[in-house]
């Protein structure tokens, strides 16, 4: 696996010791990195933004380029999503070939397709952005394959509470010393009550814990419903995020627009959700960065979570909106910005900062 | 005081029982009365938009048209508010009369010019609205003034916790049996400390009870900053009304946008700062409704903690938005909405539910 920095294994916190940390407890930073860059996602750090959108799922038109070996949209979506503020990338290889499924049969199977896809993806993503991977795929074999190409320290994407999810991913996270989100579903799928969501997540940690993967390597998914079908599920999340962050002491992330799904005017719904749920604690969300409203909510409660010194990102970010109010797209004023340097200063100070 | 219930005090809460409150505790239920409406603001109700417009300072206009006996404004601003989803109008009488000042000097005490004005300035404003009001002034006789001819039970706006307001204001709270907005500063002015300012949110609960006020006829204003000048400013704010919220089982209240004061985009702060707060349990603000961002992430707060059954008022209010996207202004779709039955089921709704 490239340039992945084997650290010691750090020591296992011992189950008794979980519901011991205390609520604002620092050693909680997952440290994700790019060849270049570092990105520490913590109770203390600026939300995390993982962008979602290199990911075959459901879009016909990306799933076709792919099968002909056309990464033009991938390098597209890599390059405005970073400039919209993405500070990691999910890559997902989930892709579908019709064509080559149809003259052999070895391509109606995941396991063949998807590792040497997920390798070039990786690398196309990569020599043209700086940011920190996340390595998304439901099989095991693709996850393989990305870490013998990976520059820096991905997270992986994900285990969930199922069994055999858990002997595939928790072993590989041990072995590379990664950092993994878990989804809290199990063998019985998604659980309507969000306690047995949170004691999911309780054994995914202790679990981890066995295979060397310390609770800040943890990235807990609370899963998120959509608040149309479940009047409960804003509040669900909110509570499941605090105890997360009190009980267990891990970084949280979701889906974030599940919330909204199947409702009116979606982006207002998810507008108000991200600043919430970053009050409630959640330090990251895999979603789409190229919206200029929900980008708008995260920088807004970044500032006001004390995690934008001196509004400076606050106040670069305005300028875009202001290109945006002028006419441009909210993924070209973020491209424009970047290119003069006013997209930048703020990761950089970040660094400059730390240094 | 029209047609204000005389209901007998409720027994006081000692002292040392103020700790001791549960966390949700269901008797915080500040009840306000129009003549025909009832608003409850409370922790498992929703979000309380207490209408500010209607307020001369700092509008020319306004004050010259209160001068010369013209309440088109005040009519229009009560009207619109309510509309775009005012629950509760504050009716501030705060009016400076250049013009009547040079002629005779009793202008220029505000004791002198504000009972008359907030007597005629509650009366325009009920006789064409039917939500309960909010009796706002730093001169106590416009509040005696107002009490003689409000219906229903208002809001009284407000005291601080200097010495000279708390037995200005108190008794009057207490004899009329009035819930009172509790401002966090006192004679030693706004502290910066956030500990100082729950003390003095404290101080004040403690004294209302001696007469007769309990702490859920208290509303407490825990004094919000702007965050371009203070940092920890919406932190300030989160773990304020929590800590009132647990501590003393108060509902609060603020001037929402102060978090964004002399800050480009400011709607887009007080969007994110608003279901914030919601999320930390703030349970009203006073603020301008007529801006479709700012009543949008409310609503969507309302939603995603569970106070809007169903989504039906989230779904009344897209239909608001799409009229908007078509180019009205927010005050004419809202009011185009509420003449059609549009913008008022949710209410009744609930009222309804009650029943």
């Amino acid at each position: 696996m490239g340039d992945v920095p084997r650290r010691g294994r750090r020591p296992t916190r011992g189950r008794a010791g979980l519901t011991s940390l205390r609520k604002t407890d620092m050693s909680t930073r997952t440290v994700l990195e790019s060849k270049t860059k570092t990105v520490v996602m913590g109770f203390d750090e600026p939300f995390c933004v993982i962008g979602e959108r290199i990911n075959p799922s459901g879009r016909a038109k990306l799933n076709a380029e792919l099968e002909v070996g056309d990464f033009s949209t991938v390098e597209k979506d890599a390059l405005e999503q970073v400039a919209c503020g993405a500070m990691v990338l999910d890559v997902n290889s989930g892709a579908v070939f019709k064509n080559k499924m149809a003259e052999d049969p070895r391509y109606a199977d995941n396991n063949f397709v998807e590792p040497s896809l997920m390798k070039e993806l990786v690398q196309r993503v990569q020599a043209i952005t700086d940011v920190p991977l996340c390595i998304d795929s439901s099989v095991t074999g693709a996850i393989e394959a990305a870490l013998e190409v990976v520059e820096g320290r991905p997270l992986i994407n994900s285990t969930t509470g199922e069994e055999e999810k858990l002997e595939a991913i928790l072993p590989l996270c041990g072995k590379h010393n990664l950092p993994v989100v878990a989804i809290s579903n199990d063998e019985t799928g998604i659980s309507e009550d969000p306690d047995v969501r949170f004691e999911v997540a309780k054994k995914i940690v202790e679990r981890a814990a066995d295979y060397g993967v310390p609770a800040h390597d943890i990235v807990v998914d609370p899963l998120v419903m959509p608040v149309g079908a479940m009047a409960t599920a804003g509040q669900q999340v909110f509570t499941l995020v605090r105890r997360l962050r009190e009980e267990l002491g891990v970084n949280t992330t979701c889906g974030a627009s599940n919330i909204s799904f199947g409702l009116p005017h979606r982006h207002g719904i998810n507008a108000a959700f991200l600043p919430m749920a970053i009050g409630a604690g959640m330090t990251s969300a895999i979603m789409n960065p190229v919206r200029a409203v929900e980008m708008e909510a995260i920088r807004a409660a970044n500032f006001l979570t004390n995690h934008d010194a001196n509004g400076s990102e606050w106040i670069r970010f305005s300028r875009v909106l202001d290109a945006v109010g002028e006419g441009q797209t909210f993924a070209e004023a973020s491209q424009a910005a970047r290119a003069s340097g006013g997209g930048r200063g703020g990761r950089e100070g970040r660094r400059r900062r730390r240094a």
